[in-house]
């Protein structure tokens, strides 16, 4: 149930049964010379439309803006302060624990962002202490890891990674673009300042080879991916 | 050319030809008990991406959240604190001017984001001297308040509008509704407190008579505010 | 009923009788080569405390300073800062709410400030349920529209218009100063950053011819004025 | 010379011969069964007048509202929080700062804004390292102290005092009011959260006899005080 | 007792008999060519723990970063602003009044902290009303000024004292470094900005003569302080 | 070399032979019945000192406050909220950086203060690009993993862990308090609002049993834990 397409009086109806709404969280944010801008919020939110799909529950539409200060030395990244993330989190749930929500399920797609719901969720457990929260960042199981170290091994790298490529291209089939890829890539894993960081990664990428990426491999990570995500917010429906 | 769906590089080529760029924002609120909570931000967007294709301008993710405090009694309804909303804004037009993006045309659907948005854009040009906005709400010129006018005379009201209906309706034509309208509605336009507004205008909507909107209205709407706003945004280009 | 020279006691005494207070608010900004930099919050302060005589309503001291960042590139002008000016607004209603005053009518000299007041307006309504704000824009009704125009057609212009410096005039007579008015003027009305408006605009006026202010206007435009603002006071007043 | 009443070309002569501006600062607070609530920012501003024109220098619009949540208890009072007041403070320097001012001189009538404005101009120097501040309160020079002392002895108190009193009744002889003083008066002067600072000052005096006030200590006050403050506004001047 | 040596449970059992606890609070700036950057919270974390053991009261952790803008231009000096300290101040006491803690001491090391502290205090009295507070600056009582009178006559100064010296030098005898002094030091006692500050003060020292400390002075000062200060804290707990 | 027991021109000729600086960070919290409220900040501290020495490095004195919101239902925690402790961070960071410093290594000991230090990091590398900073926690290298595991197995849990008190014994031997622990205690190590966390950790250990903890594990702890931190200040150091 997508709920920028429920009228006011069905999410009343939907909190007769269920106190619990999925919000998928991304990032707009450079993801090397092939990969989308848009490719952390994408897979966010057609996982979590696919997991609401199948576990029965409200899906908000998708905060497509996250924390991504360190690529703002590249075109088209547009990144909230974590200041500012933080209260928009602190507003969405104020918002909704109004109505009578009180489990709130982020399903994240940008690692960047982790810090930051984790203060959020402590802020806002203090002055709404009703509420309680989980994070479930999609690529970050352990079935999720064994079948990505299978399909790539040591060329995943940290950013514009083959998998999150391999999913945006299952998903946008035409989008992904075709364009060099110098040979050699910064193994690293560290983040810096904006400026450094495109100094240190010139294309984008972080040690990663995302020209591996195929789209049979999005649709497995995809399906295995909501697999996980309905069980963790089963999980998560069922805690005392 | 949608951001979302772009690479890092293909951006930088676009700033070599336009220093503009196109910002849908909506609002995520009940819109009666037909209307689709997203109304306000599927126009924009939709409206954007069409604006977008004819005057080749670049179009970012849409921010579907805005400020729809007086909305909140309604279940569903997220929204952002006003300063809060000031504080997105900002980061998004920081984060587009370091790359070279002066022009931002923020294409709104929705009327509680007016006086934020003006706040922000005077904040803004204060510590970002070169950059200048435009505000286009596209249910605000004189050719669609014409054929508003005709197609519903005084039914229109105030929220929950035939005419937003209408739009949505083409857009999502199995999304709609069908929900019991009381025969009676509230003429006001004033805003209260969210208590107050529940109180006042008990199912949502605000003088208006949804069941009239047509998909064919919303076919109307939608390519002439298109053509507007294509105006209104080269009129903004070519500003000295 | 001037809130300054009152005694808390006839203060408690007021509130025994009305819930209602009328806040003057204006600008001290630069208002062209021959306008007074505190034209905004005389006009303001003047009308305020004539309609508080006929209404018999208490008026508070004045709020002097607006939000009047576009001008600060011209000597003199102080502004606060949109998120500034809330705060003041904020903790004023904040203050007199716990007295028990609930309805609070800010009679605004000032167009800069609108936007401002609306936010602040919706920020409190959250807060403080029990409140409610008419916001009364001293230039603003119909009345005072048609008789500006036929005093100065199209030579009202946008800012330091004749009739403020009229009622200026008419309250200050040997304030306003003799200085030369270049022949043509800039006609249009957008804002801009403060450096680009001092550029467009030169001497501060937009679009104004000052030189056709006369006491004897400003005496017309003052007394109507009092009594369209006596009228909005009392709708409010009697507002279920 | 009076700012409010000033053309921005004027200023900006003057800004040719002097750097310096007064800015009065007040309250807007309850003086006990017979003080005007306006007390503080009238004397302030009667004194900021007077000095002004004997010393040729500019002098803002007065910040009626200042520091003052321990009156809160009072209907009536109108308080700045501390971190509201200190953004005013910040915004009006920033301002006039733009236009070439560098030394501000506070002409204070309210105890409570000392911590204030003290952390403001820390503040407020690390960003606009050109600035200096000084703070003149009007009471606190060793004339004066003698003056009162010679006056009210130990009847002065630390609030709703003689002194202020006879300096306001001076200045509006029709306006002090005539209401019973209880007999005994709490000679405490710790200052307490509204609550409490209620219930242990309950006519709001904190320990003086505001009825030995007379039009003639009035004067002589104003005057002495015009005097000191014109000599504490010149040697700023002075310094290197 | 110290808090950081204690466990929860015996917090607990303290409450039973008693709602005060001591808070130190210094800070970390240069305190002259011969004292050290720890002066101000070395010497208010060791009078706090004496008087905390004699007057068994629970002291906290010390605060050993303070409000010391103009000291930044001199290396190892950490300031907190005005605004931070206030909150970490506003935390604090938040903190402990949520296990029962009613009154709270502060035993103040530096002078730069007594404005932020005051507004601090105002602030917090008004969120929780059942707070009251009280400032002991070790340094600012009549029996020490006298001592320090006695000791160094006009060569105290007011920044690098040898009073405070001397306090360190009896709490840590090995560390007190041996510098040359210029024979001259500016007797001014203005805070300026950081940069101003540093040329108007290029040592460091304001006025002072620290060559005059010595232990048995350090050791005279520190009983005489815990004396007062044990009697300013009893009196605040036998406070109505 | 410690800061605090430094002049600033020991300070001023430490930056000719280095840009790094260690900053000891812990938290005030409940370490259950017989663990010490500092035992975050004390075991960071000693730890931090101890590498200052062997690696020739600054240490600032301790920040004594942390995150440890979910802490503050038991008695004599002191939490900092993230928005403040950020604050504090940056406030640091930026004193420090004027003069000079580059290289910013906290040595934490609590782990609520991750999230927190991560996104001050990003702001302020936002703001001052020419910092870099490293975090580390003593209790989180791989051979302190594996003593812990041998010295402990699964009775380490996460809150009030034997290892943790084993460093304060060692630090303290006096001070670790005789207090019953009861038999059984909740395995779980979900972070919860703090009026959940008190009743799902009744007495505050979170699946540990520091019952296990011996002065000498303490040593052997200590030791290690500064051998792994002194190589990851000195790597930090060598980075290009």
């Amino acid at each position: 149930m997508l709920l920028h397409l429920s009228t006011w009086q069905e999410v009343e109806a939907y909190l007769k049964r269920s106190p619990a709404v999925i919000i998928p969280i991304g990032s707009t944010e450079q993801h090397g010379p092939t990969g989308l801008i848009g490719t952390d919020f994408i897979c966010a939110e057609a996982i979590a439309r696919a997991v609401g799909e199948k576990a029965d529950a409200l899906v908000t539409s998708t905060l497509t803006l996250g924390m991504a200060e360190h690529h703002t030395g590249f075109a088209g990244t547009i990144s909230l302060k974590p200041s500012t993330l933080t209260l928009v989190i602190h507003d969405v749930v104020r918002s909704l624990a109004k109505h009578g929500f009180k489990r709130f399920f982020f399903l994240n797609g940008h690692g960047g962002n982790i810090a930051v719901l984790k203060n959020a969720f402590t802020e806002i457990a203090n002055e709404l202490p009703d509420t309680s929260f989980r994070l479930g960042n999609w690529w970050a199981s352990n079935e999720i890891y064994k079948l990505v170290k299978e399909l790539y091994g040591n060329q995943e790298g940290y950013h514009a990674t083959p998998s999150e490529i391999a999913v945006t291209m299952y998903l946008y089939p035409d989008s992904i673009k075709n364009a060099p890829l110098s040979q050699s890539v910064n193994k690293d894993s560290r983040i810096y300042s904006p400026e450094e960081f495109r100094q240190r990664y010139p294309d984008g990428r972080m040690g990663s080879n995302p020209a591996l990426a195929k789209v049979e491999h999005g649709k497995q990570l995809f399906e295995l991916a909501v697999k996980e995500l309905v069980s963790q917010y089963n999980d998560f429906l069922a805690e005392a």
